[in-house]
């Protein structure tokens, strides 16, 4: 389920395959061009009577537009593409994942698997917080992270772990070509297993007083790191 | 006011003048490594008998552990150092700016001066989502964005301003010598009377279909690629 009419909107512009979409009263009139192109799109859109918005919706204030869209495969396979990959093991916050798929998308990485304990790929936090890139970028679930390495890894990536302190520097690594960013949960971050099966850890350098960023914020930085090597290599504009 | 232990720890780590915290009925206990160091820092903690915690809070899940915190001269002035400040013109989301100044914090950068119309850097929500880097980097309000860049500009830092797209890349601006980095509103941009006082302005590469990161993801990527190039250059470890 999609809330909002910016995600909406979104996901329209990610051509999403969107079920059927419900406004509630006053919301066709206040929203006219999105529920123009969602005409023009062939999207079937149901007005509510007043009051029934607020008991489907799932925020506290509920949004005046709510799409269904149908549930893509999310079953693991082969990724695409020369780029990054970022594989998000137990990462439990869904503002987190999608605020990850969100600039993965951006970035222009290869895809997003979220995988262990991680949030499930469905949550509407993290449709929401991913802002319409759960429709424009490539996004798997799986659930061994320990078979996830393997075939990845197998597949010619570099498995990059990234870790609050310890690891080298993530700049100094080589992002340019084919690998996968390995993130771990909020509070516990990577696991034995994981880190053993890596190819190196890397961390971000922080200002002495500082706390680390968050997960997302720092899959953010190295996903953009990758992205500015790799234009400096020639391999993407 | 500080809402959460967590918060209310980061804030201790960071020598913040705490003025009386304030515990639910238990939270003493279930918080007992917290309290101690309160204790240990001279903080008067209060428990609260139930029910007064849900009244006084300001989240809708009341947090077991709040903190009055005096508040500092947030005055606009000079700002020391040698690297990035932040200049946030109108930023209107507290979410977006408490994680400019957490980004700020970790990046080793100088200073956030937040001016305009952008939120009150008292505002619980910045608080809480700087997550205690409100008390460990220099933080400033203002009123006028002209006056704050005319100050700062004659102070000798470049102004750089930050833009959706049409700027130049934002890594291959110098970003390793005194600079500020402007940034505005998240649904208008920087206005046209405040780009005209720029020195330069800089866009971070989108991959095609991607809608901008939001203010705050764009600011921090800006903000580590400052530091990185200041490592290169020698100017910081």
């Amino acid at each position: 389920m999609l809330e909002g009419p910016r995600v909406v909107g979104a996901a329209l512009d990610r051509h999403a395959a969107l079920e059927r979409v419900y406004v509630g009263t006053g919301a066709a009139t206040a929203f006219a061009p999105l529920v123009a192109r969602l005409h023009g799109a062939g999207v079937s859109v149901v007005e509510l009577k007043e009051g029934v918005l607020e008991k489907v919706g799932l925020t506290r204030t509920p949004q005046p537009v709510l799409a269904v869209a149908s549930a893509a495969s999310l079953a693991f396979g082969p990724i695409a593409g020369t780029g990054a990959v970022v594989i998000a093991v137990d990462v439990a916050d869904p503002g987190n994942l999608g605020t990850i798929i969100r600039s993965a998308e951006s970035a222009g990485a290869d895809g997003v698997v979220a995988c262990g304990n991680s949030v499930d790929l469905h949550n509407p936090k993290v449709v929401r917080s991913s802002a319409g890139a759960l429709f424009g970028v490539t996004v798997m679930q799986a659930d061994d992270p320990m078979d996830v390495l393997n075939t990845i890894g197998a597949s010619g990536r570099r498995l990059i772990g990234t870790a609050a302190r310890g690891g080298a520097r993530y700049d100094e690594a080589d992002l340019a070509h084919p690998c996968a960013l390995v993130v771990g949960n909020e509070a516990r971050g990577l696991d034995a297993a994981v880190q053993e099966r890596l190819d190196v850890l890397v961390s971000i350098p922080m200002a002495a007083a500082a706390e680390s960023l968050n997960v997302a914020m720092a899959t953010t930085v190295v996903l953009f790191e990758a992205a500015r090597q790799r234009r400096l290599a020639g391999v993407d504009r």
